[in-house]
């Protein structure tokens, strides 16, 4: 199974792609092909030097697209619309979105579109026929790239095709010790996205790093 | 400290008033007087039973706001407007409000007032001398009258006082295994209180019990 993540030069993206290549064939995309290259290099010498091998290759965001089975979008809310506007063929991905719409004013502050959540807005710029889901929206960016530890958290997933659903949570259940829970229909990701300027408060305010959620 | 609970005699209200009156004197306050003893006596006998005493008065609501240092308004959000409505006094209160504004569909659904939570309602509705903040949120019904279980989940505390917050997070501290985490100021609601539909759901679709949240 291959997985192409767009935006994959990013702060996420570099995490992802550190710990998803052992595991998956991935692709990672970029604007510039050259970057998404770069970070490649980076990811299998920082494997390497851990004794871990990879499957890893750098392209541009639209070859991240075509030759993903699953494509997860690694990028910031202000870039969804710029980012898909400039790609096609997402007919019958599976698109993961981890995207939360916030701002930091004083503190982190949930601001959704008009949709209700990001994941709402993405499917109305998707094709139909694209099979969406939400994931990985709690996961912060320097808990991917701390890959010399766990990451000992739970991912809700929520989409509308329960098939799609099952499979992107068996990925979430494949890295570290993520563990899916099934929240339900696309449209609970309004419930979803604002967990991450929520947990990134509860970080500031009690002075702790990179906060996670368990549900138990 | 005297904790008056407005709705002493709901699903919540008497789970909370068996677990908090071992620790503090607790006002149960009721529509009914007859209601609130009838469910002092049940939570009585239920901790004399365990070997445990309580300081416990069943009351009106107003009793139990007047009598109370504390109060903790609940009641489900369909009852916040007219409850509030009939009572008076909480200039100086402080005041906490677990209340989740949802509803229950196929699934539950987050369906906040205008204002974005009902936190922010409940602030318009008071006296602007209340001390109010939000807390226990996430804590189902259920776990509050599980008595010989622990209540191990974190809680996050949101308030515009800085000193009225750290006495609610003191207040949470004692009870159970409880853990407060300062979630910023009472605005933030709007990302807490969606926590709740949240986790009914993913109790639902996971086959769960009574699911609550940890901060780590």
């Amino acid at each position: 199974m291959k997985i192409g993540i767009v935006g994959g030069t990013g702060d996420i993206g570099e995490g992802m792609t550190m710990r998803l290549s052992p595991l998956f064939d991935v692709v990672v995309g970029s604007r510039e092909q050259e970057k998404a290259e770069a970070t490649c290099t980076m990811a299998r010498d920082t494997l390497k030097s851990r004794g871990q091998e990879c499957s890893l290759t750098g392209v541009t965001n639209q070859d991240a697209v075509d030759k993903g089975d699953i494509v997860i979008l690694a990028i910031p809310f202000k870039h969804v619309v710029p980012t898909l506007s400039g790609l096609h063929g997402f007919e019958d991905k599976i698109v993961i979105s981890p995207v939360n719409p916030m701002e930091k004013q004083d503190h982190f502050v949930f601001v959704p579109p008009p949709e209700g959540s990001a994941a709402l807005m993405i499917q109305k710029l998707l094709p139909k026929e694209a099979r969406l889901c939400c994931a990985f929206n709690t996961i912060a960016a320097n808990r991917w790239k701390a890959i010399d530890e766990e990451l000992a958290y739970s991912v809700p997933v929520c989409g509308d095709d329960d098939d799609t659903k099952h499979q992107v949570m068996e990925l979430v259940n494949k890295i570290s010790e993520l563990q899916a829970f099934n929240a339900g229909p696309l449209s609970v990701s309004t419930m979803i996205e604002p967990l991450t300027p929520l947990v990134l408060n509860i970080a500031r305010y009690n002075k702790m790093h990179d906060v996670g959620i368990q549900f138990r």
